[in-house]
């Protein structure tokens, strides 16, 4: 069997490694467009800054490398520009010419190309990168070399933020400039609103709500859609990406939502023997069921080994993806899995939100630092739908616990049952997660009940008391406007103090006492909310919204 | 209602805090005979070397913060001597004398105690200490300004280790003593032969397969079972503990395995109104469906937690615990969860094992570092039995990853399909965990056949030949006996050298390159198996065995 692979990075080299080990006797060949094979893209931005020194390390496999080990004929340099489904052909481009190869399969990996927008001035600016493989990357380290003073970041995303921080590293001057209301939109605001102070306390200058509307002076001025000029030596275009499908559409695949190529479970696109895997597909989002694109290398590469699996003669199904991705902005780690709270509240489903706060170990080991957590769910089901968290350490943990999870089928009412390893360096006896499935039950159950954060301002006018159950000596960090304050510890005496007639919300600083004051309120007949989050979430997202005295 | 608690620990301040959230106007009393009531159990030995630096951060809650909050009426120096369940009455003595105190449900959690062998002498010795509260580790420590300088760890369990490991910090000469053939019984020895090495890279003197027979000298000199006679100044007796029923007995309550209380899924014992959690209890162990002994913080909390549920009127059941531990030794980590092999091997159950060695980050980006995972698993289903884990860092990660997959029905097709958080100086775009299940598959699947280190020297002696496709450079490192060397590079040209009536175990450094080897022999006709886990597991574990030239 003669089998071709177009694309030589995660998707497809994974297929090809694997196809290898389970058929000896069939023709591999790896065509791939660009000049390297399996480097690792997700490294590329940490060569910026030379946190990642050696260039080589990135090339994690060569043609040759592949051949000796796995027999397989790669071919850098090698452009398929046309394919004939009929004839099982492909059309291939290499620097002596155009020439035609035959198939018996052929799987397409094709990954995904970074999105430009149409603005004015931006074909006749001569400093804006993207970066998306090793030449982009060997373009930025060139106009590095002239020692650029300011440097514009234009997309807030995954790695859009890597590149902002790698550059700050290397001692530029940084603007990020992201149209969405915050950075890292995959997260909502709150979550993002941690990295963006992150942002800032490390002196990058952040400017949401605002895109760049047109370039000038060869790309050294930026015009943003409020009329802003930002100066800029050097310019990272980094929007956003979309499928790698002019190869298909010539070859007349069917291709979906955002252009992604359709594939059914086997990854057969809709013309016989022609598959296609990794970034470039339509896969289905598992939490929601709906079709989605998503471009990272988990999904990637798992797809790639199914592939050849299936050519092999494996049952194998894409079960689809749900997403989770993380990035490290200078001392925070960011994280998401499965669906944002935006994105649920935008399919119209009935859902609940937690957050919890606690720390990555044992508090009286030291070192302990926070994580804050937020878990978005079906309360009725307990079906956990996506979950978001930011800290300095630990985060990696605790998403990869809940992205399991909610592979897995566990709901909220399972995350209590969780035993994880606990020693005073690695954890503690009730994690975070068991507290998240805590809280989330108590929610589920009318136990607790609770506001977000976005909520607040709109219960305070129907008429709600605030009342912060604070020490007097932590209200130099901040006040609510409108509240009113007694300390959690003299409630049961001060009780009286309170109408009973009116509703409350009940607050402290990061939502654990408040919790006890709603129960030891609600037992007492009153109407009484918790603040989701707290006192600390809303000063993250809203600090200009407090009092400080 | 007016509800006593006995032991004002992990389970049982759980529960009454949960109650007092539940119940605010109930009666909660805390009667606890020790003087601490909620302090760190599992931060103790952390404070012999100072890592834990102040005292106070071990005494996470105090009778008057608790009354504060929660309105608890903790009790300290109150110990239960008797509980007539007729009457539904405890007997309490405290420095005052004896005294009844009536109650509506009866929670007890009196965790579990230090086992103490019958030995000769260690009655007159005045240098022997157990560990499990504070007045233990004040002994502990005033022993300790006396300068002792050899230190004697009897039993290498997870505690065992732990104060071994700050013993050595502190500057005393340690030496260990395990009965099992190896340290850390609940591994496996393969797994636990990375931390007994790291014990002896660390100076850590450990004699395995012997216990203490005896004592001399007020405990100067401890006699093993193989005579031998070792000096010690400060003895630690860590060999193991036992559930604390002597009141339950004393009550007439069911006993069953290793004395532990009979509870029924709702924490009931035997008697009207009488609960009990933690340590103390029988449970099921949910991956066997065995009853076990578990003495540990998370499902001591949970089982608090729940049983404050149950008298509140909420519907809770315990499902029982799987067992996660983690222990840190030097600058290694060492975990488990679920079954391990040795247990799954004694219940006879069908199952087979795989290793996977991999990074705990990507390997390209600075400071990756092993994680050594094995998993046990039932074939047929792809049922997990269970997982370890060593490393110097992320071992915490993927053993609750794995522990989260065991708990949630998760099985080896699973494993793929998990989406971790990746970025480089976070995770790897294949995790080990997913690599573990696409190892685990192989087998199942029968595309790959293995043998553990355990069964290489028998199929050797029933003519099985070892082929090693290391690089020749590698073969300094230690070679097998009677192994051939083959690169794996020049399998495919060199292969008429093998002799195709032959059986074949195939080796490399980790387990990559053989399985690579395996494949490709297989599909030209050899019967041929791959040894797990490869020589850098058979090194770890039998070093003396391999030829060193």
């Amino acid at each position: 069997m003669k089998i071709i692979i177009v694309g030589g990075v995660a998707g497809g080299m994974s297929a090809a490694t694997r196809l290898r080990r389970l058929m000896e006797d069939a023709e591999i060949i790896v065509l791939e467009k660009g000049p390297f094979v399996s480097f690792a893209n997700c490294g590329l931005p940490y060569y910026v800054s030379g946190e990642i020194a050696d260039r080589d390390a990135l090339l994690v496999q060569t043609p040759e490398s592949l051949n000796a080990r796995f027999n397989l004929d790669v071919r850098p340099f090698h452009e398929v520009t046309a394919i004939s489904s009929e004839n099982k052909t492909v059309t291939i481009k290499n620097e002596e010419g155009s020439f035609e190869e035959s198939y018996d399969k052929l799987i397409l990996s094709p990954g995904a190309k970074p999105l430009i927008p149409e603005m004015s001035g931006l074909a006749e600016a001569t400093n804006v990168y993207s970066l998306r493989n090793v030449p982009d990357l060997d373009q930025i380290m060139t106009a590095l070399e002239d020692k650029p003073a300011k440097a514009t970041v234009i997309g807030a995303g995954f790695i859009g933020l890597e590149m902002a921080e790698n550059l700050k590293s290397r001692g530029l001057e940084v603007t990020v400039i992201e149209r969405a209301p915050h950075v890292l939109p995959p997260l909502d605001e709150e979550m993002a609103a941690f990295v963006q102070n992150e942002l800032v306390r490390n002196d990058i200058r952040v400017i949401t709500g605002e895109s760049a509307q047109s370039f000038s002076d060869q790309g050294k001025k930026i015009t943003l859609t409020n009329d802003e000029e930002v100066a800029s030596d050097l310019t990272i275009l980094s929007v956003g990406v979309r499928p790698e499908n002019t190869l298909a559409q010539q070859a007349g695949l069917a291709t979906g939502l955002g252009g992604g190529i359709v594939v059914d479970e086997t990854y057969q696109t809709s013309a016989p023997d022609i598959y296609a895997v990794g970034d470039a597909i339509v896969v289905k989002q598992q939490v929601s069921g709906e079709d989605a694109l998503i471009s990272l290398a988990s999904p990637a590469n798992r797809q790639g080994r199914q592939v050849a699996d299936v050519i092999a003669g494996l049952a194998r199904t894409n079960r689809g993806s749900i997403g989770t991705a993380i990035v490290r902005v200078f001392d925070l780690a960011a994280a998401s899995t499965g669906l944002s709270e935006r994105v649920v509240k935008q399919l119209g489903l009935n859902y609940q939100v937690v957050h919890v706060s606690g720390k990555d170990h044992a508090g009286y080991y030291p070192g302990a630092s926070d994580v804050t957590l937020k878990l978005v769910f079906e309360p009725k089901t307990g079906k956990i739908y996506g979950a978001q968290g930011v800290g300095a350490k630990g985060v990696d943990k605790r998403i990869d616990i809940l992205a399991t999870a909610i592979k897995g089928g566990l709901t909220i009412f399972d995350l209590p049952e969780l035993e994880f390893t606990y020693a005073p360096p690695f954890g503690s006896a009730k994690d975070p997660i068991n507290m998240l499935g805590y809280a989330a039950i108590n929610l589920a159950e009318g136990i607790s009940d609770s506001i977000q954060w976005y909520q607040l301002k709109e219960e305070q006018k129907n008429g709600s008391q605030l009342l912060d159950v604070r020490n007097p000596g932590e209200l130099a960090n901040g006040c609510f406007p409108g509240a009113i304050n007694l300390p959690l510890n003299q409630l049961r005496e001060r009780i009286s103090e309170l109408d009973s007639t009116k509703n409350y919300v009940v607050s402290c600083h990061s939502g654990l006492r408040s919790y006890v004051a709603e129960r030891l309120l609600k037992q007492k007949g009153f109407n009484v909310k918790n603040l989701d989050g707290a006192f600390a979430l809303y000063k993250t997202v809203r600090p200009e919204e407090l009092i400080y005295e």
